[in-house]
């Protein structure tokens, strides 16, 4: 271990047994932390060819379970998001494709430092339970089509270990680390294919265009040398994506995206993925095919009733895809007040990510518990024309929060004229 | 932690506060080890600035106890080597330098990799007890004048946590981490002043001069910013010093300097280092008076006395030092023959090294016991016009071992022309 960790130090690349041998000590306890540590360090400083990430990806991938729907009938096709502030397209994609026809095997995270996180939301859904079996989570897949849920004990240990020790050890930021990480877990669900929202921006991971499709590209070769489709597309994060940010709210807006009720830009983005991943699951074949079929299960109320049943089946109240009174809500707001007339240049989305923290909307750490109900509605949104003392976003909270509401007020940056509109879908990456 | 971590991880520099921090969180155990050797790691890589390695090694030399020898009434002075093969100078430097008046508190270490150790030869005399309480340590030092021992665990215990992670995370080879190491010791033990032996060679840690020459510049930098005296030697490291190579072998060689009996190299490097260090401690104002002064101690039997002294009072057989039967020496020999005639261009001493290990004159894991009997003596050193068949070494080992002899023989390249002569002090440091 001591040579294979010098050799990374010097710049040199490992071979892939050398890969192979780590991650079997690293799952089976017999390298201690402290090499681990050292290696992730040399890693994250010298980088990794994609031979190396490659084989770390599937070292990864091979020690834990790696599920097998090849005889589910149906082809299977999933998203992942490198995260952001207001990202709540899961909740209303997974389903919606489904009821297209796709399967959709979903193993999402919990939201950690400011960004959140899918199982989060979905647990602001009353009885709601995201951690299956994965007997479980075979049979619903195979009877609803849908699921989304943990990560089980069995896929994927190595990353599991990995990842709890690069937290604490700032080697978070590599991207062939986190390009092993979020393939692995991905491939061991079993989908055929993925599609990556890469988010860029002062939200994101991913603060620069550059890195953001750096990461993209690992992604997209990875995942194709492992011979699984693959593409990514780069998408806006300077902002906070859609008008509710917090766990309950953000929920209630996912479902309004399956009745066609959500903000503009949520409603953009949930459809333009889903129009990919029926087009990689083989659904459609021609773009307007597959947008025609995604807007056919809005209208129908098919995506609804799919996401219905997806709750059901997790034993959370179905009733709450419908009836947002359904899930919780904080009763006290405070409107954040515009201090002046002028166009929304700019929302911090990074600080309101870390307000959402203090709010404990979020958590610091690991063990932190989340309150579903507290959030922040952004009333106004960058290129929004505003006039002094009108309401720019609102609380909600369990309190009066004038010292919030000016946190979410320093977040604003208000300016003489409209900013240039930003694309939301900023790049495609296919190869 | 964290913060700190990404601050060097990007190439940043910690301050002095952030490295008293760690280094205390190294000490009471507060930070696990895995984020210690994350940022050690990245220190390697990333390298210090001269500011940062004083603070650390002043952090680590308050992680202990420092002792004090200001009211000791005589001048305190000691030597560091940086390590190689067949550097058994210590032995004889120390009661030398202390016979002449100087006192000379050393702190020295155990073989590892393919370097010997000063305390494993003294261990190779009957009775002699390396490990001394500091009560002990600074009542020989005022009675003697000179003691050598090993480092006890009041002195510098953030060294030997770091130094222990350290050489399992591949993270040895940092000239800052090296610096902070070597200083914090030496400064520990309370030496006003110290001569740094730097070897460069093949057989040492650092195999080019500019390597050498860096490590050798900012230790002395770094000693004179916490305001001791010190210079650095670079010496060459190609070929092993001396003709004994082993344990009990190269303390037979050493004492024998001082009757003037050792072969050339020994005498000249002990000589000069014997030089320098009264210079430094200010017994001689003047490079002939100091050389006079080490001579007349030399001549007058003063410096065999002293270490007979030494020896006594660590409950060695003081007799060892004039008699070298009094050691154990392994009985078989083995000669090494000349494969062809010429000269010796190349003595490969790392190899050596490495074939000690294997011979269990050296260790390849710390808890190994070492053989004080085995050793190799080398008959033909570099430069020496051999013929075919004459023989080159000598293996002394308890069987017959045609093996080991093979290993020695690969170790020499025998050249057509004799080889350029190579000076034994290469540089000399002293800013």
């Amino acid at each position: 271990m001591i040579e294979r960790i010098r050799k990374k130090r010097d710049g040199g690349a490992l071979t892939t047994e050398e890969i192979a041998d780590w991650i079997r000590g690293v799952s089976d306890g017999t390298i201690p932390d402290y090499q681990s540590a050292a290696l992730l360090m040399a890693i994250t400083i010298r980088g990794m060819t994609r031979e190396e990430t490659l084989a770390l990806t599937e070292s990864m991938l091979r020690s834990g379970r790696v599920l097998d729907w090849s005889r589910l009938g149906r082809p299977t096709v999933d998203k992942h998001s490198t995260g952001g502030v207001g990202d709540k397209i899961s909740l209303a994609l997974a389903p919606w494709v489904a009821a297209c026809g796709a399967a959709v095997p979903m193993i999402a995270g919990r939201g950690l430092g400011h960004t959140g996180g899918t199982l989060d939301k979905l647990e602001a859904i009353p009885g709601f339970r995201v951690r299956l079996t994965t007997e479980e989570f075979a049979a619903q897949l195979a009877r609803v089509g849908v699921v989304i849920a943990g990560q089980t004990e069995e896929l994927v240990p190595a990353d599991r270990e990995l990842y709890a020790l690069r937290d604490v050890t700032a080697t978070v930021e590599s991207i062939p680390l986190i390009t092993a990480s979020i393939l692995s877990k991905k491939f061991a669900s079993g989908t055929s294919g993925v599609i990556f929202d890469v988010k860029c921006g002062g939200g994101a991971f991913m603060s620069t265009r550059e890195e953001a499709r750096a990461l993209a590209r690992e992604l997209v070769a990875v995942a194709k040398e492992l011979r699984h489709q693959a593409r990514a597309v780069l998408t806006d994060m300077d902002q906070p994506l859609g008008v509710a940010i917090g766990n309950a709210n953000e929920t209630a807006e996912a479902f309004a995206a399956l009745r066609g009720e959500a903000p503009p830009d949520v409603m953009e983005l949930t459809r333009a993925l889903a129009t990919r991943m029926l087009l990689m699951a083989g659904i459609a074949r021609e773009r307007f095919e597959a947008e025609a079929r995604v807007d056919r299960s809005l209208e129908s109320g098919e995506a609804l009733r799919k996401a219905e049943s997806m709750v059901q089946a997790q034993h959370g109240d179905p009733r709450a895809v419908s009836d947002p009174s359904r899930l919780p809500r904080a009763k006290v707001e405070t409107p954040v007040l515009a201090p002046r007339s002028g166009f929304v240049a700019r929302i911090d989305a990074r600080a309101l990510g870390v307000l959402l923290i203090a709010m404990k909307a979020g958590r610091s750490r690991k063990e932190d518990a989340v309150d579903p109900a507290v959030g922040i509605r952004l009333l106004a949104k960058r290129g929004a024309e505003v006039r002094e003392g009108e309401a720019l976003a609102v609380i909600e909270a369990h309190r009066d929060a004038p010292d919030w509401a000016d946190a979410v007020k320093r977040a604003y940056t208000i300016g003489e004229a409209a900013p240039a509109p930003v694309p939301l879908v900023l790049e495609e990456i296919t190869a």
